[in-house]
């Protein structure tokens, strides 16, 4: 198996800096004292369609041939990468397909529609989503830009993390969230290959446990029909997450459903900041770990911003 | 009466600048190609207590000589005067009293006492407050710093604006929501002072009309239990506050509540930032007014972030 290193991330910061938004690094005196350590948190809500799934998506579309953008690119995704792909081929004159889940949030479907790409909605399983996917692949030739189990997608997610280093190189821990995989994978390859001694940390719903699952066992074990307030991490590791997660990440925290909305809303209170759920999983780990973080200097990617603010868990 | 001058609040923002985060200015290509005009937001929502009036606080604060220092200050504030004034006294060794009405969101009653000072709660008409503080006053010795009519407040209120032209020295309006009228007076003082040419506009509530009213027929004219979803303000324009307005504003435009609420969320979906639906009124003006706005660079004042997130008006 082909795994991206730090230099393939650092190509694909090249390839999608002139379309990306470089986003802020905050911090948070008040935080910062909630849990006695040093909190630096990467941006991506503020990244463009909301989240950093725009990073891979772009990478992703800039890596094809002449040809292959021709035919365009299709996915299916859960919101995120749905609305990422949609701008990053309407930005290089591509055609996107996007294949959604009859059940995806309302400001996730308008957000894809307004992109100007095709939607077709599924049945939200992981079998309809991939069948019907496979279905336009035939049709219209499309590629397939899948949102996480694509080497140039990790790539893209990749070079978050590489600005967060670049600007805090002395940080003890960088923690990301983990779904598919994706965002770890690029975050965790970015990191090790900047500096090993770096403490990589995933944080994962206990509901949606997978990568925890395969991570403890040494086995893939993907989810089944999980339920979670963190509507971005449903998703389970690939193969190809899987071995980069395994060679990368040093540990994988799972953390309760209301850690993850007293976070949510905490950074919401104290920073003036939206982050979705998924995203305050990483704050929730730390919540629910204080010991492992007490002193530290801790990287947190935040994920995104997009939430459906007429259905709060709140 | 003394009306305050450019030179003060550039004296003001010499004195705050050691306390006072320097806010960011943010701009938005979704928000301006919906308005068709050129938005700079000055956003206090990231000002220390998650509004503009630490800024005022600080400097009535910073201007006690040593001897009042001694008794302490006292207000009455809806909420977020009463949080700036509790955190700009606890920073400077001052004790700070504060008369709340009951009705107070619990997120502002939290934030004051978190930040040290004694809460005297009232019955939510102007007539108790006013009489609790003179009662406070009388007992401790301790010196009133009224939320906005106070020549010291307005001073400090004006740094935002003086910030703003620091960065966009080239805006043709700046724009910002008009309650007790304290951040009117010092955004009006500052614009002028700097450029006269510069048009310098009120957005108020039209449930909460007494501003307009009053530089309508040049009569002060308070509101009576004015009722909206914009919290910050109720307040009605004081003798002072009113010359200051009548001199530098051009012009003060009402927006309905429906689209203070629309448009705070847009900020919150499109920006991924907190404001309060009083921040919103702005961004409502121009909503109802776009003829107005189009083509124009307007700089907003975002007055502040604080939304008790479990009483949202939608």
């Amino acid at each position: 198996m082909n795994l991206p290193t730090l230099s393939d991330i650092q190509s694909a910061h090249k390839r999608i800096e002139p379309f990306i938004h470089r986003t802020p690094i905050l911090t948070s005196h008040q935080l910062d004292t909630i849990f006695g350590c040093d909190l630096y948190f990467k941006c991506e809500n503020f990244q463009k369609v909301g989240a950093f799934k725009f990073r891979g998506a772009t990478n992703a579309v800039l890596s094809l041939s002449e040809e292959e953008k021709k035919h365009g690119v299709v996915t299916h995704s859960s919101g995120n990468h749905a609305a990422a792909l949609a701008l990053a081929a309407s930005m290089n004159g591509v055609k996107a397909r996007i294949v959604m889940p009859e059940t995806a949030p309302s400001v996730k479907k308008n957000a894809v529609a307004g992109y100007g790409a095709e939607i077709t909605f599924c049945k939200p399983t992981l079998q309809a989503r991939e069948e019907t996917t496979r279905h336009i692949m035939e049709e219209t030739g499309a590629a397939l830009v899948h949102p996480y189990d694509n080497f140039n997608v990790i790539c893209g997610q990749g070079t978050a993390a590489l600005e967060l280093l670049e600007e805090h190189g002395d940080l003890d821990i960088v923690a990301a969230p983990i779904g598919g995989g994706g965002l770890m994978s690029g975050t965790s390859t970015a990191v090790k290959g900047l500096n090993p001694k770096i403490k990589v940390i995933g944080a994962e719903p206990l509901n949606a446990n997978d990568a925890w699952k395969s991570f403890t066992t040494g086995k893939l074990t993907p989810s089944v029909n999980p339920i979670t307030v963190a509507d971005g991490l449903l998703t389970s590791l690939s193969e190809l997450t899987f071995a980069i997660v395994r060679k990368n990440v040093d540990d994988i925290f799972t953390v309760s459903e209301e850690s993850i909305i007293e976070c949510m809303l905490l950074v919401w209170e104290r920073m003036k900041i939206i982050i979705e759920p998924s995203s305050a999983t990483v704050l929730a780990v730390i919540k629910e770990n204080p010991e492992f973080f007490r002193g530290r200097k801790a990287g947190l990617i935040v994920s995104g911003g997009n939430v459906d603010f007429r259905k709060l868990p709140f």
